[in-house]
């Protein structure tokens, strides 16, 4: 049984509510989550006081999004030093609680060499604990410093691209601080216009099937005090036809070395309504986000989920009568097939810029990518 | 109190149970819908016994879609006339029913014009009740040979534009036989070719944010035992990509007299998609439904629909826990806007082809459109 409970958020309504944080309460060290799956209903804090509670939460999405679970992991491996547990069985458990999400095993190998490295330094377990914490911190201020970096880069582009302010931008799914260390990534940079008095409007595309935008980028909107509208995902082409869309802005998960983006089901349908409108449409990712071993927009291969996302409608954390396979409520004929493809791809040539924290790629093209690739490597080592 | 009662279909499992019928058992004429909240869920009739029940449940949307709403309206007239209630107070009930839609008002117009001159005419009231029925029996008619020859000319346009069959088709929204006398529009041209052995494929939108896709052409489509898949309507860019898609058939609500049409929204994004993938975008409506009163897409007035149905979702006869103001599950923040127009504008530029019952306009201009509308006129006097 994973140990972990609940927390009701009572003195902490204000904007700053972290997505994690490591604290160090007398009775022991703990990972504190802001419980994902019960947003926007309620602001929960799920407390975990050891790697096990955390694959739990990792597992049932209370902890989601692809920089957030790196660092997540890393806490956790940092979780199991500090209380004494086995650090390499906590890291593999740890590693496998989301087999395809490639940050996740990363973060956890980073924490874990660091563990490892204190141990073979010949440290004891409350230094080797430390360099452990230490590594999670580190991947923690990295990541929140990243999105710093995207943000000032994407809100110069803005500036350059959209001169005079007043932006109303469109964006799709979640790109916040929900699945980051810091302010995200394509949200980051309307937060930052949004600070510098220049966002006009969010457009936040509701983003079927599992509603990220209505449910986490709303909620992130409302917190932080900016002018946002929701809309169902096949309303922003009548916005883009009645000039009402100045920019799109979206995340990736994954960048090919021509260019190619692969993000969110529908933010391909919106590179194309963007270049028929001739509105900038662009990406904001880290630059892990490029993969060099990935040739091109074909070679990526489009995962298929359940097709109940599709075939039922859920919502978080209310108990549904006649409850379906998914837990949902169905909405489509029994045995109705579904094509629901987690992603899609947009080409190179309909993507305006790519931001990332070490600059922006304008226009999108191999040589420039791979440019800001072996730029990023440098400054790394 | 409306004297309506629901009867479960027992005997009728077959692809034939037509949207509405008039019966006469030996209690007296009633109006037999059937259900359409319920569905897909299950297949339940409602049987009107007087107008007044009809028109509950033409509020309650029980019966919905513009042709199906006017030939329910005609025999809602032909009810209470066969039942000896006040004709005219029931005409004008049936007719404020929902006060937007045109058809219905039309056809009970028409039932009425019938009734009245069987009476000036000096027919008794078992002769007026007949002229009556006979004017709605004509209405229903009138629109199921709509269909047909609306699904012949599509068939025939498919043919000439994707020689060789095997078409894998898109559709958005629901226009088949549950909005229609016959087998509806953009429906009727896809069963056709399902008829004709050349459907490989319906594509289903589920066309948030009132799943008509899911729910109501799913269904069509199931029980017709066609080939068909659903998807989130932001989906649909990836099939285009990935060159899954070889024509769009969608219905209209309203076609201006330069050909620009108003549909569901997320119809004109699919215009943009088709355009750019050089996939045709063919529009399948009946003559009446060019307004040659409207000169352009620019004058068409979009109607922004209530925000609870994109910040909340609902689905048909499931009783929900902590259901808001629409009566569904919240999936927004508290206080959420949203943008909800009730449908779009694609402009005679992207659409192939008008397929009606008159015949195709094939490119689509204003004077095609005023000369299929003139030889429509002919052919009606």
């Amino acid at each position: 049984m994973a140990d972990q409970y609940a927390r009701a958020d009572e003195d902490n309504q204000s904007a700053e509510m972290p997505a994690i944080r490591w604290e160090e309460p007398p009775e022991g060290p703990v990972l504190v989550l802001l419980d994902q799956r019960r947003l926007p209903a309620e602001e929960v804090e799920l407390v975990c006081t050891d790697a096990s509670a955390l694959v739990d939460a990792i597992r049932t999405l209370a902890v989601r999004g692809a920089p957030l679970l790196g660092i997540a992991g890393a806490y956790g491996v940092a979780l199991a030093a500090a209380r004494g547990f086995d650090v390499e069985e906590a890291a593999a458990a740890l590693a496998g609680a989301r087999p395809t999400a490639v940050n996740l095993a990363v973060g956890v190998r980073r924490a874990q060499a660091a563990y490892r490295a204190a141990v073979a330094g010949g440290g004891d377990r409350g230094q080797a604990a430390e360099a452990t914490l230490a590594a999670a911190r580190a991947l923690h201020q990295e990541d929140a410093a990243a999105s710093a970096r995207m943000a000032r880069h994407g809100l110069a582009l803005l500036e350059e691209l959209l001169p005079g302010g007043g932006h109303r931008v469109l964006t799709h799914c979640n790109t916040g601080a929900l699945v980051s260390g810091g302010e995200g990534t394509a949200f980051a940079v309307a937060l930052a216009a949004h600070r510098a008095g220049r966002l006009r409007r969010l457009w936040v595309d509701e983003t079927r099937p599992l509603l990220q935008g209505a449910r986490l980028t709303a909620y992130e909107a409302a917190r932080n005090g900016m002018a946002y509208t929701l809309l169902t995902d096949n309303a922003a082409g009548s916005l883009f036809a009645a000039g009402e869309v100045d920019a799109v802005l979206i995340g990736a998960d994954r960048i090919a070395a021509d260019g190619s983006v692969a993000n969110k089901v529908g933010s391909y349908p919106l590179a194309v309504l963007a270049r028929y409108h001739h509105v900038p449409f662009i990406v904001v990712a880290p630059v892990t986000t490029v993969d060099p071993g990935t040739p091109d927009g074909a070679s990526i291969e489009v995962e298929q989920r359940a097709g109940h996302e599709v075939t039922e409608v859920t919502a978080p954390r209310v108990p549904v009568a006649g409850a379906e396979a998914g837990g949902g409520i169905p909405v489509a004929p029994l045995g109705t097939q579904a094509y629901n493809p987690a992603f899609d791809v947009t080409p190179p040539e309909l993507v305006t810029a790519i931001v990332t924290e070490e600059g922006v790629v304008s226009p999108v093209t191999a040589d420039a990518l791979a440019a800001l690739c072996d730029r990023s490597r440098q400054v790394t080592i």
